[in-house]
């Protein structure tokens, strides 16, 4: 384990981690080969079509279908975690107009832990409450800071709503219709787990240390930022955008790819199939697309899709999630640096998951980098130095 | 690389990371086997002796001794950059004086990326500037809110003065005394890196989704507040303070291995031998101990060091770093609760060394976890549920 000066023989060096297994977990199963995403066991499709975010959240997080009873308490839990304090509100009338409103989050979220009492308690009965509260938290605060960025009134939550429904209330100031609360609610559940990627992974990191529970999710917040992680399915609506017509769609896939272009949100690390996400969204982008008169777009997503998999598919290229659900945001009137955000509201509930299963059995997370540099520089006086 | 759904053998779980290279890097190598520590190629024992923070962070940026001029004008951009502006100090004045300041100082660098017309800009350069810029407003960040709390006006920096030297004026309002400055700013040098720690790490997840310097600088930040990283010379000075007089020193340390407990600040995963950080600064120790007349509290230390070596050395335990860390912060008289922020004044630099050189060959981080629960559970309608 000791780093040696002698270079004996050089080590594997496992950059990306692609094939690093750094823990055991019963929460989330991305089966690439069928083309499956099981929470707990539960497969995605099952919850899109009968289950809620709420309910989804419950099972990630505690493994079970909840009871009747259990599931009005958990929502119970949610809605009155959604207020946010006027110390907050004043927070986030402070950013500036111009900043990204992940980084937004992200420093709202490290703000508002300093008004949780057991912050620092570590026991897991603590750690689900302040789950709980983060989970609830998330999108007043997104909506919040987006209306004091356009310059409007915050709208304030309302218990009786659920988390997607109530969330675009918050973010329009007004009633969403019916499809577009169902679409969000999928949306987020379709979101909130995928196993050990790169922000749940930064969250582990951060836990290993025994940090407190918002530290992780900040930690979380800042790596889902990045473009290869959080932003993928913004790059994907500006290319259909881009494109504009669907008669320029077949055309546009096939320079792209003679170009050795990128064509985004197609393809991935572990799905060798259809993303069961994609497919799902899909679906309702369609729908969304008819009630919002449309359809060219719909039609710009089909036609890329096509194409990129008849060309591709031998290559197990398909669409994966990030190809649809930039798209579903954008019919549903969300402005597209909102994407990200909006993600978090959704995987908050998987981080959490994923830290508190980690804690369950904790190890500091500490691993080594091979040194390739000098070992004997000489410190030379600085006015001998040429 | 497809995590399958049949567990046909179990993989290698590689919990903690403890063996596994995750990149080559030439900033940092830790020589635990004959206790040394080089940041590219250097001795820290001669940085210690001869250079200074800034140069220091000079060597970890650019892998070479800067001439005189590239010097001053690497002093000069840290100083510059020292000052913070009226939107942040007013941010500082919002935080709830119980707040814990490593989370103050995490939500103050989140939201001074707000700030930076560069924030977003990925190019080398434009990070090389940014990392001067966190370099220089972390130890005024600390300060400030420090002032704060205790009800103080803050100090402005001086941009006339050393980092060391200027955070400890600004922290109390005057001049430091000369051996108190040079025990500061050997403190940071001694800091300012340690290869792949957990911190560090959280920061390369962060930084291989192309987030931003800030994002990865919060998600570090987050991560060394665990008492598992940063705080471990909070608690080896709380032992010493607990233990108080030289002749109760012995009998502690004796009942504490008998009754199989832990003394704080000694082992280390890598080091099997005399943590050299350790021995530089119980020299430091020893004279504030004697300048402040509170030379019992340095015997207490050095009884305790002698006891826990003569009795674990066979199983190569020793002091390290924590253990005579905490002691200088205190025996300067600096409140225990920014001993882990004063850790991040010294760390960002190797924090930023190291998300530059990944980004010189980025690969995103994606690990696996090995999914060990249920496959096949069915949705049952929640009024069927027992």
């Amino acid at each position: 384990m000791t780093e040696k000066t002698t270079v004996e023989s050089k080590p594997k060096i496992d950059k990306g981690l692609d094939d690093v297994y750094v823990k055991e977990s019963s929460i989330c199963l991305v089966d690439g080969v069928r083309g499956r995403l099981l929470y707990r066991g539960w497969d995605i499709r099952d919850l899109a079509e009968h289950s809620s975010f709420e309910e989804t959240v419950y099972i990630l997080i505690h493994g079970r279908l909840p009871t009747r009873a259990e599931l009005a308490e958990a929502k119970q839990a949610f809605a009155e975690n959604r207020a946010i304090g006027p110390e907050v509100v004043k927070l986030l009338r402070c950013m500036p107009k111009d900043a990204p409103p992940i980084d937004v989050l992200r420093t709202a979220v490290s703000y508002v832990s300093n008004f949780d009492k057991e912050r620092d308690d570590p026991t897991r009965g603590a750690n689900m409450r302040k789950a709980q509260r983060l989970i609830g938290k998330f999108p007043t605060l997104v909506a919040t800071a987006q209306r004091i960025r356009e310059g409007k009134r915050p709208v304030a939550p309302d218990p009786s709503r659920g988390i997607a429904e109530d969330f675009l209330r918050m973010l329009t100031g007004k009633k969403p219709d019916r499809l577009s609360a169902k679409v969000l609610d999928v949306a987020l559940i379709l979101h909130a787990d995928h196993s050990m990627n790169a922000s749940a992974f930064a969250a582990t990191v951060a836990a290993s240390t025994l940090a407190d529970l918002y530290s992780t999710m900040v930690a979380a917040i800042a790596t889902l930022k990045g473009p290869l992680h959080g932003g993928a399915n913004e790059a994907a609506l500006k290319t259909m955008l881009a494109i504009g017509k669907p008669e320029n769609a077949e055309s546009y896939v096939l320079n792209t790819l003679r170009n050795h272009g990128k064509i985004f949100g197609f393809g991935h690390r572990v799905y060798k199939t259809w993303d069961p996400r994609a497919l799902i969204l899909r679906d309702y982008a369609r729908q969304l697309s008819e009630l919002r008169g449309q359809q060219d777009l719909f039609h710009v997503a089909e036609i890329v899709q096509d194409t990129v998999v008849r060309e591709l598919s031998a290559k197990q290229i398909y669409p994966n999630v990030d190809f649809y659900s930039g798209l579903t945001y954008h019919l549903l009137g969300i402005p597209t640096d909102l994407f990200t955000p909006i993600f978090a509201i959704s995987r908050v509930s998987g981080w959490t998951a994923h830290v508190i299963e980690y804690w369950e059995d904790n190890r500091l997370v500490r691993p080594l980098d091979y040194y390739v540099g000098p070992t004997d520089n000489v410190y030379v006086p600085i006015d001998q130095r040429a």
